[in-house]
C-alpha cells in the first residue's frame, strides 16, 4: 500500500457533513433555477457522495490547482456540473459565488457541462457520457506509470488517486465498457469510481433499457465492487476506505441513490433530470431540508468554516509534498529535472533533434518511416507512452520498450486491445494527467470509432498524437470496410485537430516533429500513413511547418508562364510529380506541383506565403488525393479523388481502376477546361 | 418454445462432419495462399463451429436465399470470410469454386471481408469488429417483433434463429458491449452466438490486453453462457441445442479453440491471423490432415454428397413454410399481404400520403414537426419501429405505441439506452432482416459516436432513418460538448448517406417523405432538426426531392439583375430570407435566397436544374449555415458559418455573438467583394 492511501481519511462530524450536503443541494437548485436550464436531479442525488469524497478523502490544494501530486476527480456525469461547481467553490478554488449565480451564461466560469481549461479545478471536459469514465482510466494509468518511473524508495513523489462519479448513462456507453475492461486488465488499484445508481435516465426509469447486473459485470472485468446506500455518508466513507485499500484492482462503489433527493415532489422522478425544479418546488425542497426558504445561494458560515479549516490542511499536505520533492531533487537531481520538464508537456529540443533524417532515394511505406521516427523518439523521450488498438505491427508502432502491465507498471508500450474509442479516450486522460506524451494508433478507417474522443482531445487542446495508417484504397484486398474514403476529410473538419498526410519518409519525419512541437493548449495531431511503399523524394521537405510548399515545377519558368498547379497530399504527391514531369516532356505543359501535408498549418500561414504557393492568377488547379474530393474546392477548382467506396483487390490494380496513376492524372489534366 | 427450435437438429455422422471440417480448412488456406493475402487462422480454428452450425442446425435454402423465414447467420469476425465463403459454396449458394479461387480479387464475389449485397447469402457486411455482433441483435429483434406482430395460433410464419460467430476482437469493442447489454435486457431468446475463444489477436496473445471473464460478463448481461471445447463437434452441437432451448435469453457459447487448428507449424500463433501460411506450411497442414498434398481447392465427392442431400432437406423445409404461409394467407389475407408488402422494404404510397401538411404561419421547432410526421407514419405503418438513445422526448420521437420489451415483444418503441453506436448498429440489423422500417435518434453531436455504424448503413445502402436533433449552437446552455459544429458536414461526407436539414416544419415533412421513399439499395437518410422554434414559411416547400430550390427573390427581377444568392439550410433559411428582404428594402440589393435542405439530392439533379437554381453567372454567393464553412466553397464563393467550438449560453444570445441574425447576414453581404 502506498504512503498516501495508508493515511486515514479526514473525519467530519455527521452534522457538519449533513450541512455541506444541503448546501450543495440548494446551490444546485438555485443555480439551475436562475439559469432556467440545467440538471438539478444529479447534484442532489450525488451530494452525499460528493461531500464525503471531497470532504474526507480528496487530496488537493485549491490554492495550487496544478500541484502534480493532487488526486484527480472526474465528474463523468458532466450534466451534473453544479455538483462540481459547488464543490470547487466550497473548497476554495477561484470560483466565486457570483460565477455560480451566472450558471450557463455567456462568459461565465460555470458552463452547462464542465470544461477543462475554462474553469480552474475542472480536470476534464465531460458531457458526452462514458468519455469521462475512460479519461479517468488514463489518468490513473499515467499516475501508476509515473510512480513506477520516478518514485524512489522513501521518495514517492507520485502517489495519488483518481476518483470519479459516474452515472447509469456512463455505464451504458461502450467507450466506458472498453476502458473498464482495460482498467481491470491492468489492475489500476488507485482508480476509484462512485456509481450514482439512481435508476433514472432521461427517458424514465433505467429498467426501460438497462437491467444488467452492473456489479457482476465489473467484477468480471476484475474490479472490486461494493454496493452501498449512497445517502448513507458513513457507508460511502467505509466503501471508499476499502477501495483505497484494494491496491491491485480498480474499485466501483455502486451507490444506490434517489435522483433529486430532498425534493418532496420530484425526488425519484426523471422530471428532475434535465429541467429546473420550478420555483415552488425549490421552495418546498428548502422547507423540507429545513433551509431558509427565501435564501438563495446560501452558504452557511459553519460550512465556510469547515472548508476554511480543510484548506489549511490541504495546503499543509501540499507543502509537505513540496518538501518531499525538494529532498527528491537533492537525491536525484536529473530525474527531478526530467520529471518537471515533462510535466510542462513540451518536448525539449534535444529530443526533437533525435528525429531521423531520410536520405532521398528508394522507397518506404510512410508507416515504416513513422515507426523509425517513433523508435528514435521513444529512445530519447522517457515518458512517451502509447500503443495501438491491436494493430501495433501493422501501424508500425511496435516499441522496443516494456509493455505496460500489472507486472511492469513502468511499461511504455500500451496494448489497448481492439478498443479504438476507449483507446482515444484513455489517451485523453493520460494527456490530461500530464507528465507524459501520448500517442495512439489504428487504421485510418477506424478513426470513425474514435470520433467522440477525438473531438474531445481537440476541444481540450490536448497534444495527443493519433497515428492512422492504411490511409487509402491502397489497403487493397481488405476491401471497402477497411478502405478510408471520407475519413481524411472528416478529420480535417474537427476544429483544432491538425491532420498531416506526409508524402514520403521525409515528410513523415516532419509530421512527427510538427506533432511533438504542439503542446498543451495547441491540440492534437493526426498523422496519416500509408501501408504501401512510396518513393523517398529529393524534392520533399523534412519540415512541414508551412503546411504546403512548392515541391517541383519546370525549371526556369515564371509563374505567369505556368499552365497551372497540381495540389496533392500523401501517396498522391509522387504520382502528381510524375504526372507533371510527363506533362512537361510529352505535352509541353508546365505544371507546378504543390505538396500540402497539413491544411491547418498552411491556413495559418500569412496570405503572402499562401499566395506564393498557390498564386491567385493560377486558377487552373487540380487536387489529387485518394479520398473524397469534398472540400478541395477550397484550394482547387478541379478535383481528382474517390467519391465512392473502394473494392477488394490488390492495391496496385485498384490504383489503375480508380485512376490514381500518373497516366490517369495526366489524362485528367489534359481534359481540364 | 417455438415450433422451429423444437425440431431436432439434423445429425451428421462424425466422419462426415470431420471431412467437412477439413474441406473448409483446406479451402481457406488454399484461397488465402492463392490471393497471397488474407486470414487463414480464423476459418481453421472455427471450422468445427461452422460445420456443426451449418451442417446440423442452420435452416435456410440456398436456392431461395431471401426466404424470409430463414435463419440468419452473421460472421462478425469478418476477416474470417473464407469460412463463410466455404460454407456458402458447400451449401449450394450461387458461389462457384471459381469464385473461391479468385478470393480478394477485382470483381470477384469473394472480397476480403463479407459484403452484403455483393455475395448471395451474406447477411451483413462485416470487418469493423463488433458491428456484426450488434447487427445480429437487430436481426433477432426484428424476428421477435415480426413473430409477435404476424404469427397467429398454429400459423407461425416467422420463427427463426439468428446465429453468429464472434471473436475476441468483437467482444472487446464497445459497440458489441452496448448491443449485448440491450439483447440481454430484451431477452432475445433466439439469438445464439458462438464465441471463437482462441486467445489470439493480431498483436499476440489476447492476455496482452484482455483478461476479463467474458462468460461472467455475459451472464451479468442476462445471457445464458456455456463453455465448450470448440474442436469437439458433439460438445458444440450439445451447447447449440441447449441454447435453442433457452427461449427467454440470448446465448453465448464460449468455444475454446486454437487459431489455425490443423497447421502443424502455425496453430496457436498470431502469425496465422492475418497472413498466408506459406506454401510449405499449406503442404504440411494438408499432410497432417491426411489431405492430398497437391490438391488445391479440393471438395471431396462425399462432402458434395452430404450437402446435396442437405439441400433437398432444406428445400423441403422451405416448401413446407410456403405451404404454411399459403394457409396463413387464406386465413389472414390482409395480414399476409401487409407482411409481404413490408418485406419489400418500400413504403406504400397510401402511407406516405398520411404525412401531415403544415400550413404557413407561426413557429415550430423542426424536432416538433418531425415528431408530428413520425406520429402520423407510426399510425399508418404497422412495422415502423425505432427509438432514441435515451432522448426520445428531446428528439421528438416519443411514439404512441407499446414499448419493445420482453413482456411486449410486439412493441415498436425501442428504448436503446445511452448506447448510440449500439443503437445504429442494431438498426442496421433490423433493416437487414427486413419486414420493418427503422429509425433511430439522438443529438446531432453524438452522431460522432455512431459513425462506424452509420458508414456501414451507407455502405450496405440500408434505408435506415437517423434523426439528429439539437443541430447547432442553438442548443444553447449545454455548451460546446453538445453543440455540433463539424457534424453536419462530416455526415455529408459519407458516400450514400442523404443528409437533410429542413428549414421549417414544411420541409421537415418533405425530409421524412424523402427518407421513407428511399428503399433497400438506396441507402440511409439523416434528418437534422432544431431544438428551437423556426417560422413556418409560406415560401418553403413540402417536397425536397430536388434538394435545393429558389425560396424567394425580389419580385419581377431577372436573373441578370440579381445581386447574388444567399444559400442556406435549416434554421438559417429564415434568417437568410429576412436578411434578403432587408437588403432589398434598406439597401436596394436584390438577392435570391436558395434553400438547400439536401446536397445529395441537389447534386443528383440535371445540370440544367442546378444552373437554374444557382445560375453560373451569379458568382456573388454566400452560404449561411450554423456549422463549419468547410465544403461550402463547392456552392458559394463566400461562406458564413461557425469554424470554432460553441459556448454555454442561451441560444438567442449565441446567435448574436456568433453572427446568426438577419442583421449580421446583411452586414456580411454588404462586405462581400
Amino acid at each position: 500500500m502506498s504512503a498516501r492511501v495508508s493515511l486515514p481519511p479526514r473525519v467530519l462530524p455527521p452534522a457538519a457533513l449533513a450541512q455541506i450536503v444541503d448546501t450543495i443541494k440548494t446551490l444546485a437548485i438555485d443555480a439551475v433555477q436562475a439559469a432556467n436550464s440545467g440538471h438539478p436531479g444529479m447534484p442532489m442525488g450525488a451530494a452525499v457522495m460528493g461531500s464525503v469524497l471531497w470532504g474526507q478523502f480528496l487530496v488537493h490544494d485549491p490554492q495550487a490547482p496544478l500541484w502534480p501530486d493532487r488526486d484527480r476527480f472526474v465528474l463523468s456525469a458532466g450534466h451534473g456540473s453544479m455538483l462540481l461547481y459547488a464543490l470547487l467553490h466550497l473548497s476554495g478554488y477561484d470560483l466565486p459565488l457570483a460565477e455560480l449565480q451566472r450558471f450557463r451564461q455567456w462568459g461565465s466560469k460555470t458552463p452547462g457541462h464542465p470544461e477543462h481549461g475554462h474553469t480552474v479545478g475542472v480536470e476534464v471536459t465531460t458531457g458526452p457520457l462514458g468519455t469521462g469514465f475512460a479519461a479517468g482510466v488514463g489518468m490513473a494509468l499515467a499516475e501508476r506509470f509515473l510512480a513506477a518511473t520516478y518514485n524512489r524508495p522513501g521518495l514517492e513523489i507520485v502517489d495519488h488517486c483518481t476518483y470519479a462519479i459516474v452515472s447509469d448513462g456512463d455505464l451504458m456507453e461502450g467507450v466506458a465498457a472498453e476502458a473498464a475492461s482495460l482498467a481491470g486488465h491492468l489492475g489500476l488499484g488507485k482508480l476509484i469510481y462512485l456509481y450514482d445508481d439512481n435508476h433514472i435516465s432521461i427517458d424514465g426509469p433505467t429498467d426501460l433499457s438497462f437491467s444488467e447486473d452492473v456489479a457482476a459485470r465489473f467484477a468480471a472485468y476484475g474490479w472490486q465492487v461494493e454496493r452501498v446506500d449512497g445517502h448513507d455518508a458513513a457507508a460511502v466513507a467505509g466503501a471508499l476506505a476499502r477501495a483505497r485499500a484494494a491496491s491491485d484492482r480498480p474499485s466501483l462503489i455502486c451507490c444506490r441513490t434517489v435522483i433529486a433527493h430532498g425534493s418532496p415532489g420530484k425526488a425519484g422522478s426523471s422530471a428532475s433530470h434535465g429541467a429546473p425544479l420550478g420555483e415552488a418546488e425549490v421552495a418546498a425542497t428548502k422547507r423540507a431540508l429545513g433551509w431558509p426558504e427565501d435564501a438563495k445561494f446560501l452558504v452557511p458560515e459553519a460550512v465556510r468554516a469547515v472548508f476554511a479549516e480543510q484548506q489549511l490542511g490541504q495546503r499543509e499536505r501540499r507543502l509537505a509534498w513540496e518538501a518531499h520533492f525538494a529532498a527528491y531533487r537533492q537525491a536525484h537531481p536529473e530525474l527531478a529535472a526530467q520529471f518537471l520538464a515533462h510535466l510542462e508537456g513540451l518536448v525539449p529540443a534535444e529530443i526533437l533533434a533525435k528525429i531521423p533524417s531520410f536520405p532521398p532515394g528508394g522507397a518506404m511505406a510512410t508507416r515504416k518511416a513513422g515507426g523509425k521516427v517513433l523508435a528514435a523518439l521513444v529512445a530519447a523521450h522517457p515518458t512517451l507512452v502509447g500503443g495501438s488498438a491491436d494493430l501495433a505491427g501493422s501501424n508500425g508502432v511496435e516499441m522496443a520498450v516494456a509493455s505496460q502491465s500489472r507486472a511492469q507498471p513502468g511499461g511504455r508500450a500500451i496494448h489497448f486491445g481492439v478498443r479504438e474509442h476507449g483507446m482515444a479516450a484513455v489517451c485523453n486522460g493520460l494527456a490530461l494527467h500530464g507528465g507524459v506524451r501520448v500517442f495512439d494508433a489504428t487504421f485510418l478507417v477506424f478513426s470513425d470509432f474514435m470520433r467522440g474522443a477525438l473531438r474531445l482531445s481537440a476541444l481540450m487542446q490536448l497534444p495527443v498524437v493519433h497515428v492512422f495508417t492504411h490511409d487509402s484504397f491502397w489497403v487493397g484486398e481488405d476491401g471497402p470496410t477497411h478502405q478510408p474514403i471520407e475519413q481524411l476529410m472528416s478529420l480535417r473538419l474537427i476544429p483544432g485537430l491538425h491532420v498531416v498526410r506526409p508524402a514520403d519518409a521525409r515528410e513523415t519525419a516532419g509530421a512527427w516533429r510538427h506533432a511533438m512541437q504542439r503542446g498543451p493548449g495547441d491540440g492534437p495531431t493526426a498523422i496519416l500513413l500509408t501501408r504501401q511503399d512510396l518513393p523517398v523524394m529529393p524534392e520533399s521537405r523534412e519540415s512541414i511547418e508551412v503546411g504546403a510548399y512548392v515541391l517541383w515545377q519546370p525549371k526556369g519558368v515564371a509563374v505567369v508562364d505556368l499552365d497551372g498547379v497540381l495540389v496533392a497530399t500523401g501517396s498522391e504527391v509522387a504520382t502528381a510529380l510524375e504526372a507533371a514531369r510527363t506533362l512537361e516532356k510529352a505535352h509541353g505543359r508546365r505544371v507546378r506541383v504543390v505538396s500540402m501535408p497539413c491544411w491547418e498549418a498552411f491556413l495559418a500561414q500569412p496570405a503572402s506565403y499562401r499566395d506564393e504557393v498557390l498564386p491567385p492568377a493560377l486558377t487552373r488547379r487540380l487536387s489529387v488525393e485518394a479520398g473524397t474530393t469534398f472540400g478541395w474546392s477550397r484550394f482547387a477548382a478541379h478535383q481528382h479523388g474517390l467519391d465512392h467506396y473502394g473494392a477488394s483487390a490488390p492495391g496496385k490494380l485498384l490504383a489503375e481502376k480508380f485512376g490514381f496513376t500518373p497516366a490517369a492524372v495526366v489524362a485528367r489534366w489534359l481534359e481540364l477546361p
